[in-house]
């Protein structure tokens, strides 16, 4: 059992693009990838059984915040982890908590020590530090796990934004110290990645990761971003980050974004993304396709039954068709959130897909610029 | 393309149990067949993929009534009917409607043509007559189609049940009367099964059954059962109704029932089941397994890591857990309705399937009165 590694395959002459192998306890994940995210133990509305077979996905992910209320870590640790607990053989990924705990609980009070807050299922309170959130994350047992950060809103001003990254900073320190003095709970290797933040300022950006990298960790995240700030700012600190991180760790882009964010981003050298957009605006009507935009609510799909993506090698995309799947939406059948879902994670499966083969082929920008403007098109 | 047609394999020599075939343009049912229910075009939760090779279900249902407002008969009949909407291609049936236009649609009149009502989506105005619900019938495009009926309460008295009986029986000559001068839409055989009604009345479902033998239907139904009688009445009446149907047709007890429900009347002489109860009641955590009864919303199943049925097959009763499936359940994950209606459809299929087998080698009573108070038991 060993720690995570990071193999280079090809890295494209007119970008920053670049593919590569990550290796975990559980197997490899080829990069740039996609990590579909399974808040609460289940990506929702989708079975294990249709993320390995109709959706191929590598890696997903677990929320510390959802799974330290629910189930709780007393029945995680009983399962032998989550990978048990949900019957998960490919890696795992657990967020922090942060952000859940910024954006979902209420009363937060935060000072030096961590943030208390009271939950938002039953309002009990707990106190979340750097050392607590490395605990439930060895107890959750996730093969990569994240520090614990504070995630700034994205109109903060700098006095905030650099107080905020500097108690991130301090935490960070706290998080790979302690870490460094538990031991894996279940016999694989966990990694702990430290996440940049520092807001949209670029000398925060730039101290930011300075510091995170001295940590030398099997890997990076860049935090902070996608939550509000206009699109053009986000590429360019995502930018400033990527060319302030290793070149030889991956890159994890937490929480981003529409498809064609993922292929900015990888041009600017992105290696790892996550995002519920897929699965929230499936179950909201919303369809990524290789054709373009569908809101399959709309009328004009009414007596379409041409498959809802025969672009895609999914079997539901191709088996179920769009008036089919709108009459399931409409009607409140949950087996349309369930085709919904499996078919917009397939599509970004086969996006991450595709730009590892053209980046290999070194034909990424030109593939990148014809797809992009099909993929926004609102049919 | 051809009527259908029924082949009886063995008849049991300690009961009225039987095993046959039923034979269909869209291919074979083994019978004692449970049907999983697909009220608007979808078995609740369920995809057809999960239908097919994890459930491993012959025939599914429709809901006329469901249908009729969502998606519409425009829809259906554009789409080249029901099988090619939802991508089904063994048999399907439908039910006439009258059943939901009785429990769910507000202001009904019924009178001699037929029932006035609204309907309880929207409150649109519709009028279901026999020929209007052999017209929609003919539409969705069902293998095997019902006879519209009324279906009277459970403790109405031997007037209103002789009169409704009587209404029925009027309504059941036009319905094939009409029939006979329409033709199948889509170019194969639609098969049109009168229904026993009469309530708890011995002497009026004789004469309902001596009425509706002699239409020399594919098949017959019996209606009107499991309505709040207690259960002894409805197996009394039920035996009553299979000794006054002819044998040499399939008999469809509809709407019936709980495992043990299923296994005395398959004793009875029953051969066609339907029932919402193993998905909806998997929807609210009862499940129905081989070595009994589980409410998985109970704390006892909290760190109980075993599979949720290993005495079954089925791939999701034994790839996932129980503690898992009550953690999803209680944390409103999508992903616990799918598993549970799987489970408790697979598990049907594993009751009939059995019974088949019991029947032909003979040991069918032994096997019943051995399995039923396992079945019944309370984990």
């Amino acid at each position: 059992m060993s720690a995570l590694q990071f193999q280079l395959f090809s890295t494209d002459n007119n970008s920053a693009a670049r593919t590569g192998r990550i290796t975990t306890d559980h197997g490899e994940i080829n990069t740039p990838v996609f990590m579909p995210v399974g808040t609460s133990g289940s990506v929702k509305a989708v079975a294990q059984q249709q993320l390995n077979a109709d959706i191929r996905a590598q890696i997903i992910l677990g929320n510390t915040y959802h799974l330290f209320l629910r189930p709780g870590i007393d029945v995680l640790e009983a399962a032998g982890g989550l990978h048990n607990f949900i019957n998960w053989n490919k890696p795992l990924l657990t967020d922090s908590g942060g952000y859940q705990v910024f954006s979902l609980a209420a009363n937060r009070k935060i000072n030096e020590e961590g943030v208390m807050f009271q939950n938002h299922i039953n309002g009990t309170k707990h106190l979340f530090t750097p050392e607590k959130v490395m605990d439930i994350q060895r107890s959750i047992g996730a093969d990569i796990i994240m520090a614990f950060d504070e995630c700034p809103p994205a109109d903060c001003n700098y006095d905030y934004a650099f107080n905020s990254m500097e108690l991130t900073h301090r935490w960070l320190d706290r998080c790979f110290d302690y870490f460094k003095t538990t031991n894996d709970k279940y016999g694989f290797t966990q990694n702990l990645f430290p996440i940049v933040q520092g807001g949209v300022f670029h000398n925060l950006r730039k101290i930011s990761c300075e510091y995170i990298t001295t940590k030398d960790a099997t890997g990076n995240a860049i935090g902070g971003l996608s939550v509000g700030e206009p699109e053009e700012v986000m590429y360019e600190v995502c930018q400033l980050c990527c060319e302030n991180l290793p070149d030889e760790k991956p890159r994890y882009l937490m929480g981003v974004g529409t498809p064609w964010n993922i292929l900015e981003c990888i041009s600017i050298g992105v290696d790892m993304f996550d995002c519920v957009l897929p699965t929230r605006n499936g179950r909201n009507a919303m369809l990524f396709t290789t054709k373009g935009v569908i809101n399959i609510d709309n009328k004009k799909w009414e007596t379409d039954f041409s498959p809802i993506d025969d672009g895609l090698t999914c079997e539901y995309s191709q088996y179920y068709n769009k008036a089919y799947l709108r009459h399931l939406l409409k009607a409140g059948e949950l087996l349309g959130l369930t085709i919904a879902s499996i078919h917009n994670l397939a599509f970004y499966e086969w996006l991450v897909q595709n730009a590892r083969d053209h980046i290999n082929r070194g034909d990424f920008i030109t593939w990148k610029n014809e797809i992009n403007p099909v993929l926004k098109t609102r049919l």
